[in-house]
């Protein structure tokens, strides 16, 4: 479908676009999606899905506008969908309700909608067009895309790094490169995703929670806190196992649980005496999980980049120095020569206290 | 003098810091000074110090007030000069011209000022006000100031970093780390120095000519290129001895220059086989310079830092990674713990094409 939007289905869909952004925290496995249903300029009814199980932004839309839905266009920042799962499919509401015009971002790839939303109000009569503001749609969903299209989760990696470009000191310390503005900042993107993903190391040298801590009462939905531990070494001690969110730690198939064990697990297939990264990402992309915030040292970061399966880099630096002998943001890159450095897409910018935030995209070769 | 300034004064005094700046890249080594003669909010005149040995900033603004001069006040970001250098003092010119009030943004440090200026215009029943806007007149005369105060020039670092803090490969290759934008930026902090201050082993491995490239007419006044190289061990090569810019060989007391070596130099104290680095600056400051650009490897670069002698870090990140095995940003700081990590302010964040360009000043235990 190739269709000229107006200046004001775009006004609709940016608003559409925003109510999504307010299930960040919650909607998990589900997309983010907005919806906004007017007569023109005039916006008559919205909403947002806030959270797996309960209504999908249409049904929020629709229940605001009542009668009048009728003869309105109805913008949606994902296809709407055309299965009954936990509630009724919503293109079925757009037609009950009367809209005229269903305007969407994307078309939802979800093997059990993927067209059959358009094509269900199609056969009502209704005008279907899609494709508006579909890159920041996309952006938007970025964890659940990457889940239904490529089977993997979204995978972020959180560092925190000097000027320098050192993450720890030789010894393995590591707290409090960043200040409280960053320490807070990461906070959020632990709400949004859906695993924080740790290594053994860290978890030995630094003991983290690995909590989402917002400081207010912000809700969100918990993420689930993944270590990655082949011989569950760490299994006995942490305070990744304290606390309200649940805890899954991946291991070598030969690694022997001990017996009073009460944690989740779950093995992972080793190559060469590490563990297969496209197989745990495989695995928790299978568990519902649409982005991994990843949080460890530079080992198995640069294993994670090294393999290409590194999505966006979320890099807090602070204005210190901590000398050549402080261990390195990314381990194992293996570049020898200027030519075969790994280049990134600079996404955004911003001071933050006294750090500064960068959030990169390394480019694919793909 | 504790005065309280009006609004007008200060937005005559943020002009003649505006028009100081004007002179940045040709007034070495006198300081920038910018001049503003007003009636109220009217300005008749105004005037900067352009280039040394030709009129000062107050006669220019005098020039352009002609009569209006008489019963004016006059602001000056710096104190008017008191002593016949290759220009007449500038005091006994507001004198003459009638002024009724003289505002200063900062005493003048330098000996043969230092006060003088301001008594011989109360003497002529001149009203005198001084430290309006000093912060910002001090910021802006940082490296006379320095070479005034503390007998040696302001040092600026200018660093071109990966992500992970990486100034160059293994081999020493560091050329096009950083994009376009930031090599012609460079090159507007160069046309301000006084001296460009690079290690013979930059030499031997980059070949820089260290000249001053704005890609327009803009004038300036050839910054000194000046390599430390203890033995003189590349006298007989590079192009930091072409092109219009004259160079300076610091080497130590004992090596020999060869016979046909016709570049300037001059001999340097070592400490434990290394250079003085105080000793260069001291000897740097005596020839007039106001402010250095080092633009070295990490050895020198560190052993600079290392000695508390850094003012100012000029760091363009660029967004690629070079991993662990290349070269550090700084070397030989000696930092195991944390809790010795060196700290900096950052003064400025901003993006240039693809890259970030941070400027910060380290904390200084003085």
């Amino acid at each position: 479908m190739t269709t000229t939007f107006s200046a004001t289905d775009h006004a609709h869909m940016a608003r559409a676009l925003r109510l999504a952004e307010k299930g960040a925290y919650t909607t998990k496995p589900n997309p983010l999606v907005g919806c906004v249903i007017a007569h023109g300029d005039d916006i008559v009814g919205e909403g947002w899905h806030e959270r797996a199980g309960e209504p999908h932004a249409e049904v929020h839309a629709l229940r605001a506008a009542g009668d009048r839905a009728r003869g309105a266009t109805a913008y949606v920042t994902l296809e709407p969908c055309a299965h009954t799962g936990r509630t009724g499919p919503c293109s079925e509401a757009l037609i009950a309700a009367g809209v005229a015009r269903v305007v969407a971002a994307m078309r939802d790839p979800f093997p059990q909608v993927d067209g059959a939303g358009f094509a269900k109000l199609q056969a009502a009569g209704i005008a279907v067009e899609s494709g508006l503001m579909e890159t920041q749609a996309r952006a938007l969903n970025r964890g659940f895309l990457s889940r239904i299209e490529r089977g993997r989760p979204w995978l972020r990696v959180k560092l925190a790094s000097s000027l320098d470009g050192r993450s720890a000191m030789a010894s393995g310390e590591s707290k409090w490169i960043s200040g409280e503005a960053s320490r807070l900042d990461v906070q959020h993107w632990r709400a949004r995703s859906g695993a924080i993903v740790t290594g053994a190391g860290t978890v030995l040298a630094d003991d983290p929670s690995l909590t989402v801590r917002l400081g207010d009462d912000t809700a969100f939905v918990a993420p689930l806190r993944v270590v990655l531990d082949p011989g569950l070494a760490t299994v006995a001690r942490g305070r990744v196992r304290e606390g309200d969110a649940p805890t899954l730690y991946l291991h070598a198939p030969d690694a022997k649980p001990p017996r009073d064990f009460d944690a989740a697990h779950a093995a992972v297939p080793m190559i060469e005496g590490r563990m297969d990264l496209s197989a745990v990402l495989r695995l928790l992309a299978e568990r519902g999980v649409n982005e991994i915030q990843l949080e460890a040292g530079a080992t198995l970061a640069g294993a994670f980049l090294a393999q290409g399966l590194v999505d966006e880099v979320l890099l807090y630096v602070a204005p210190v120095l901590l000398g050549e002998n402080a261990r390195p943001l990314f381990g194992g890159l293996g570049i020898e020569a200027m030519t075969s450095k790994l280049q990134l897409d600079v996404i955004d910018v911003r001071r933050l206290g006294e750090d500064t935030r960068v959030l990169l995209q390394p480019w694919k070769q793909e």
